[in-house]
């Protein structure tokens, strides 16, 4: 026997396996497919247990196809075929944990079966219920009561699924009262920044109120908005880190665990949950060859994270949609180069087309650093001079001033979709948080696409990525995909003479500073005052983005990757007349202006 | 003393006013002065009890404004400030009923105040929050437990909240069982079809239950895509209908009631309630001089209610917005034409803007259709063809086929924003339910637009509302505003040589019964095939509507008329594959093309 492998013979232990996989909203038979082919690999490995995230069979968030009895119906079907599939497939002897769309006569529900021998042995649905920021969950589910444990190989099994940690007073207080050995917490955790941390530390407080590990598996992928960063991990009842799985990619955890009752020490009371005991197989496995606990992955940075956060979004709607290729406009400036590099990075070079769209304002530098882009990623480029076309409705129309300005946009904008149109390929809208919050964009003009994948990437972190990135070549012997000049140069809409942002724009890192505040934090203009910003400063900030909202609400879908993303996370009415600063005249306060 | 008013002096009794005001979101001062304007105007009808919406102090629905501190606070500071205004205007001796938005330490409420001498007197913090379709209340409130019940003048009054009423075991329970002699309800209760008539057999059963009468009181007015309609009404314990307020206008409903606790005769009880009784005035009021009832308003024909409600969306959206004027495209069709009725309608004719934009492929119909809307109507009517922006953008660009047709559709969308950013005027895009659920339109071209008036209307509804419009202008003696060719002529898009909608789809009044099935009544596609539907239509129109998702989440907001509209209704992923019908093969099931 190889030296590394350590014999052991006397207490409960199982091999436990965490499925962190990519599954689709909807695709019931293909996410079936992935449990099946993902078992198969843990069967291989010699896994006891294997658990999936919350919802894997049909794909998290579903939103309103809960409420569909179809949709309800065959989800509840397809768990009962995976069943027999499994067994069919030589894995009915390991316990599957995976999460499904249940429905009774109370509701649907968010459930999570475990299955053994080609039945479900038991249900859960989930007791906690999120109904904030991105999640709508009191719309779609009845909650839970029940705790199912079940016999496995002499070990107490508990279940519970994401939200359900989250909460104190949850049914990991409960599964402690009752007694268990070991909890399956199944989740479809949305990435957010530094939410990795928070996970680890929130598992082991909730491992030491069950007196017993808890394995915790998320998804991974990207689902419209959303990216599950996956980031499963192990936890022992002390609080010790016992593996973990590497963020954003597919993969199974595997991990020998000693798993004895000696451990239970808690006095938490099972009072108000229903606990159901179910024994399977009540004797303890005999002693088998134990594998080395897995690698550590390495901590991703803070800019790699955020990255790889973007491309995993970016990727997964393009490909989950069933677009073959990309296109954006280059314009030289920052973020059409970041966002060239993030499709290029998501898709390979060959699916991206940049297309340079110059004016009459366009400087020598824009059309440069267009090119500059093209050749560093090594995308397919072309150059469509928009000057015929906005002359055209510029003389037919009489236009002058900020119309003007716009129908350059919004000519580069039909040009995109012309050529989406005419190719397939998706478009992609290459504004930033920042331009978002404030409405610095043209409605219909660089606001169109399909996908916008720096929507919540503030203008500073913008170019802290483009860096990072550049850097990151640079370390790997590659050349750095962003332009240096499209970083340094000042943002320039230039759809004027010698337009600059700063013309009708504070600082970006001061304007950045009042929108976390504002924006994220959701703090007021008293707050902000209180904190030292200019009063006049923030009077001006607060009111264009409040003013922009009509435009937020036509933007494309976009990766979130901050506490509070614009979109389902912060729901604002177009029509509204508050005011932080209430010393706006009244016509200011509710003006639109429809640009 | 004039015949018609009887002398009453023999049980309490009391002058309640309904006042069904038009609130705006956000604007704490205007709101405040609305509800000292109003109760004026009651005192001034003598009336002891008047009563305002739901959250009537901050406008209905605020979404996140209500986690914001800045804006929860300054509405607390604004009821008591109300309190203090209503004393000084002379209004201190009636009792005030108003909602607004409260905040303790376990959260904030949407809550109501009773004021009275300057002060407030009672709380009551909404017990049921609804959940479902346009509603997200879980997401903001928390529950309020109590009872608060006033006397005054010798009458015991409680007071609910919209959904408490609609959920069985509410507090109306509870007020039965504590003995009440009235229940204000008060409510933000939007517009649907067919509501009205739900609302009021609502009532009379919740007013069986409390033994007492119910004076219902609701919003009038548009909120983005919500409209309320008022229907203020007044119920006796034994389901007399007392008074009713006419739908679609602010209106104070005024009525002598006989308030009597010897109708008491329920058995509910007050558990699970705690009931706070406060005495303002323990005596009844000496006999008055009694006004007649109201007249009871005429009934809304469907039709009618339909147009009032569109005019009503429109006319608030674009006035609480601040936009004097509208300007939209007449293409001849029935869609714009019925758009154009209604914004001259909603707005008069000086304030709609009517743009005719042929193309090659125009037909001589569409350009005379056109002309006679703006004639019928008086709207200011100007041309402006896009022959030549097309041909700079097909020649520049080489396109054929979808691409180039959608071209023309994308100018005409250009051509509209610039006249918008020239003028100042708001866009309004004339796209109807029908062609958004099965994405028949062209994203950035004919769905630009600040707000979509007929967004929620059926294509067969589009026809019946332009018949009854035409129709009731016949009645009335006027012009009809809609051509009778816009209205008979086979629908096209013009976008090609002798297109028809019905080369790329089914005939209008089929498509509608289906979309209606699952849309609106989310049923799958065995159920379609169950009542009798083509399997092949069905596949074809359920594909078109899960494709199109992507178009929906980027049209302009429009008036909500149905019982699921698009938009937080309806609240459906883009990347979603799954299919009701799942034989259609993968490629096609999931791939967008974004047109």
């Amino acid at each position: 026997m190889p030296a590394k492998w350590e014999k052991i013979t006397t207490m409960p232990q199982l091999r436990v396996a965490l499925a962190q996989v990519n599954a689709c909203v909807g695709n019931l038979a293909g996410n079936a497919d992935l449990v099946v082919a993902w078992t198969r690999a843990a069967v291989n490995a010699g896994a006891h247990v294997v658990a999936f995230p919350e919802l894997a069979l049909t794909g998290y968030p579903i939103e309103d196809l809960a409420l569909r009895a179809s949709f309800a119906e065959a989800s509840r079907n397809a768990v009962d075929e995976l069943a027999e599939r499994l067994a069919d497939a030589g894995c009915g002897d390991v316990l599957v944990a995976v999460g499904y769309l249940d429905r009774d006569d109370a509701g649907v529900r968010n459930a999570a079966a475990l299955i053994h021998q080609g039945r479900v042995v038991a249900r859960y649905a989930k007791h906690h219920l999120p109904n904030y920021g991105v999640f709508d969950e009191f719309r779609y589910f009845v909650p839970g009561q029940r705790l199912p444990i079940v016999r496995w190989h002499g070990v107490d099994i508990g279940l519970v699924i994401c939200e359900d940690i989250w909460q104190d007073g949850g049914p990991i207080a409960g599964l402690g009262g009752a007694g268990v050995d070991l909890v399956l917490c199944v989740n479809a955790s949305p990435y957010e920044r530094n939410k990795d941390d928070a996970r680890a530390e929130l598992v082991a407080r909730r491992a030491a109120e069950a007196g017993a590990p808890i394995a915790y598996v998320n998804m991974v992928g990207g689902q419209d908005e959303l990216v599950f960063d996956g980031d499963s991990l192990i936890m022992s009842a002390d609080g010790t880190l016992l593996a973990r799985a590497p963020q954003f990619v597919e993969h199974l955890l595997v991990l020998d665990m000693d798993l004895s009752t000696a451990q239970h020490t808690v006095t938490a009371s099972t009072e108000g949950f229903e606990v159901i005991r179910t024994a399977i197989d009540t004797e303890a496995l005999p002693a088998y060859d134990r594998l080395p606990a897995p690698l550590m992955p390495a901590q991703l940075s803070e800019h790699a994270e955020v990255w790889s956060a973007l491309v995993t979004g970016l990727r997964d709607y393009v490909r989950k949609n069933g677009f073959q290729s990309v296109v954006l406009g280059l314009s030289g400036g920052i973020d059409s180069a970041v966002v060239a590099a993030l499709a290029v990075d998501a898709l390979g070079a060959d699916a991206v087309y940049g297309v340079s769209m110059p004016s009459e304002y366009s400087s020598d530098h824009s059309r440069s650093d267009a090119v500059a882009t093209a050749e560093r990623t090594g995308l397919h480029f072309s150059v469509h001079p928009i000057a015929d076309m906005v002359r055209t409705f510029v003389g037919q129309l009489g236009l002058s001033g900020l119309a003007e300005e716009n129908v350059q946009a919004r000519c580069r904008g039909v040009t995109l979709m012309a050529l989406s149109n005419q190719h397939g390929h998706l478009v992609l809208a290459t504004g930033n948080k920042t331009e978002l919050a404030v409405g610095y964009s043209t409605i219909y003009g660089d606001a169109v696409g399909g996908f916008a994948p720096i929507k919540d990437v503030p203008k500073t972190m913008v170019w802290e990525l483009a860096r990072w990135r550049n850097e990151e070549a640079m370390r790997n012997g590659e050349v750095p995909p962003i332009p240096e000049n499209s970083i340094t140069k000042p943002p320039s809409a230039e759809l004027r003479p010698d337009q600059l942002d700063t013309d009708s724009l504070p600082d970006y890192a001061l304007l950045d500073k009042v929108l976390d505040r504002y924006v994220e934090g959701d703090q007021g203009y008293a707050d902000l005052l209180a904190d030292g910003f200019d009063p006049e400063l923030a009077r001006r900030v607060l009111l264009m983005v409040d003013r922009a909202e009509y435009k937020r609400r036509q933007f494309p879908p976009g990766t979130k990757i901050t506490l509070k993303a614009f979109g389902r996370d912060r729901r604002l009415p177009i029509t509204n007349a508050w005011r932080e600063n209430a010393i706006v005249p009244i016509s200011e306060t509710i003006a639109l202006v429809h640009s």
